[in-house]
């Protein structure tokens, strides 16, 4: 634990990191409301031009009749499932295992709307059409997560996704986008975001992932689905007066970094080639569908913390502050690209990975 | 309806308001913002300087052990009545007939938590000790709210206060304190917020009535309790990655204004010594005990609307945007003072009343 602590405090003297937008600080909000006139008027509990204008242009990109702003994914999507869920009659939900849902709300859809969700596919692996023919009858709504965070932001097969909605929609089973990271996958995939919305029926999308915004969420599809959201949005303690600190960000890092997702993706594909060039070192997926990866070591986190800790002391280049064990013999973190790295010095880069190569080798 | 808009339209046009703080629009959070560093760093989920010091000031100011900032006070009483039902391992619960939780949440806490609340007291009127001790076995928690806003902010007694606390604890109920404008009655009372939170198992304060911040509420009580109620907070989509576009402004304007509901309290009572003055109205409560009272008109809305349009128009003072109609003769609207009232001239309001009064008469 105490290798923890110094990597981390290592990471925080580092003066160029790979990932993200930069710090986290006031300054990001400060930012976003210094573009926009300090007599526009709060909104209120869901009405005003604040909320509704940014919720109409949300809806035009999703391609979808409307979408209502929520402070967060996980009152979003637990809301989308349970109106799928009460108008198929059916407790009975599919997702992956490693859904956001199922690892990261406290159970909030098991303890808050009594859903009952089938774990389809793999740990390490995604959701096949397989998987969805043969998961049995009764099933109202499958979330999809495009693309699957946990297993280092995998996506299926455009062709397969289709054929997947194709027979949801035969079946009369809702499908749900969980799109936390949907703008990220657009460059890989060639697509709009509204060309893969229409696979869907209802579709969640976050503001602070490759949008870089401080919180918020939006959830889209037709009118009487989005109303219903509203009702269950005051229920779980969303509608608050005012949404506005979390809606004028979105919308400024929206406008700002949307046309820079492609930037980021082959950024992506150039910082994973870097690392699948070092010894015991190799990224999931291997070439990068998005701006993130999931960069694993065949070494312990003891061993390797040390490792890093002298690059970053010695490079100036941060490279994570935290890694996570599996088993007893390897570790791994998550890495999104963001802003920051296009302001990384490429010789000074090819650097740190020749001396962590050098290092790692001599393990 | 039309008469409605007109009124809206009116009292838009008006220079001068006696209720509230201002304009409710984006450089109330920006005034707040210029009060840190830029480099102030976000809370992540629940930590971080900002967040953690603001609660552990919450805490201390409300004599509890431990307190937890949440993004609305919807979310954080359902909260705390569930983990108090879940500790009694009953499901009924008490409150007034015009809690919020009953009549403006869509029903959360049945929806969500399965909880059954027995209507205690009337609802012209408040809770008794009286209407405590007969409520009947198996009530896992009593909440109160203080003042009692849906009929003008009446508060009982302290001694009564006092009484039903010590009942409660005897029968081992747990009370509740909807402190949604708990320090809006200190001065009436003549305590300390610790005091008074001393009477209870568990209080929520808000952010943004009184006070004036944007949104957000606080759920203070012993640390198990407290721990719990993270956890319920994660599950309700609560638990955002940052708070802190609330939090800042709620510190900021905590300092600006707890020192101002004195003037406040006195404030409301002139004014409705004003309206009391004036035929056909009258206040309720008839002597203010908060910064806030509701006005009632023995006139029919439609009656009333065009007078003080009249009113608006020729004196500038706008006095109400909506007016409620109770039954067909009569209407009423809530008024809440704030920081405008001490900026109104003092002859130009009893003008504006002086008229009022002049053309009621006449109807």
């Amino acid at each position: 634990m105490d290798e923890q602590i110094a990597l981390m405090e290592a990471f925080d003297r580092t003066e160029v990191r790979l990932a993200g937008h930069g710090a986290r600080d006031i300054a990001v909000l400060q930012e976003a409301l210094a573009e926009v006139e300090d007599t526009l008027a709060a909104d209120m509990y869901g009405t005003g031009a604040v909320i509704e204008e940014f919720q109409a242009e949300m809806a035009e990109v999703l391609g979808k009749e409307c979408s209502v702003f929520f402070p967060s994914g996980t009152m979003a999507q637990q809301i989308a499932l349970r109106i799928w869920s009460d108008r198929e009659g059916s407790r009975r939900v599919a997702y992956h295992p490693l859904c956001h849902l199922e690892i990261h709300e406290q159970d909030g859809l098991k303890e808050l709307h009594h859903l009952e969700p089938l774990l389809l596919g793999g740990r390490d692996r995604l959701i096949t059409l397989d998987d969805v023919k043969n998961m049995g009858p009764g099933i109202a709504c499958l979330l999809l997560e495009l693309p699957q965070r946990e297993i280092g932001g995998q996506l299926p097969a455009y062709t397969e996704l289709e054929a997947i909605s194709a027979y949801c929609r035969e079946q009369g089973i809702r499908l749900h986008l969980d799109g936390a990271r949907l703008f990220e996958v657009l460059p890989y995939y060639g697509k709009t975001a509204a060309e893969v919305c229409g696979l869907f029926d209802s579709v969640y999308i976050s503001f602070y992932k490759g949008i870089g915004g401080i919180a918020g969420a939006v959830l889209a599809g037709s009118r009487d689905f989005t109303e219903e959201s509203k009702i269950w949005k005051r229920r779980h303690g969303g509608d608050l007066i005012s949404l506005y600190p979390y809606i004028v960000p979105a919308r400024y890092y929206y406008k700002q970094r949307i046309g820079r997702m492609s930037e980021y993706y082959e950024q992506a594909k150039e910082l994973a080639a870097l690392f699948n060039s070092c010894h015991k070192v190799s990224t999931l997926p291997e070439v990068p569908v998005s701006n993130m990866f999931h960069i694993h070591f065949a070494l312990s986190r003891e061993q390797l913390a040390p490792v890093l800790m002298g690059i970053y002391n010695e490079t100036g280049i941060g490279l994570t502050p935290r890694l996570k064990p599996i088993g007893e013999n390897s570790c791994y973190y998550e890495l999104n690209i963001g802003d920051v790295y296009g302001g990384v010095s490429g010789p000074a880069l090819r650097e740190a990975f020749r001396l962590l190569d050098e290092r790692l080798k001599q393990l």
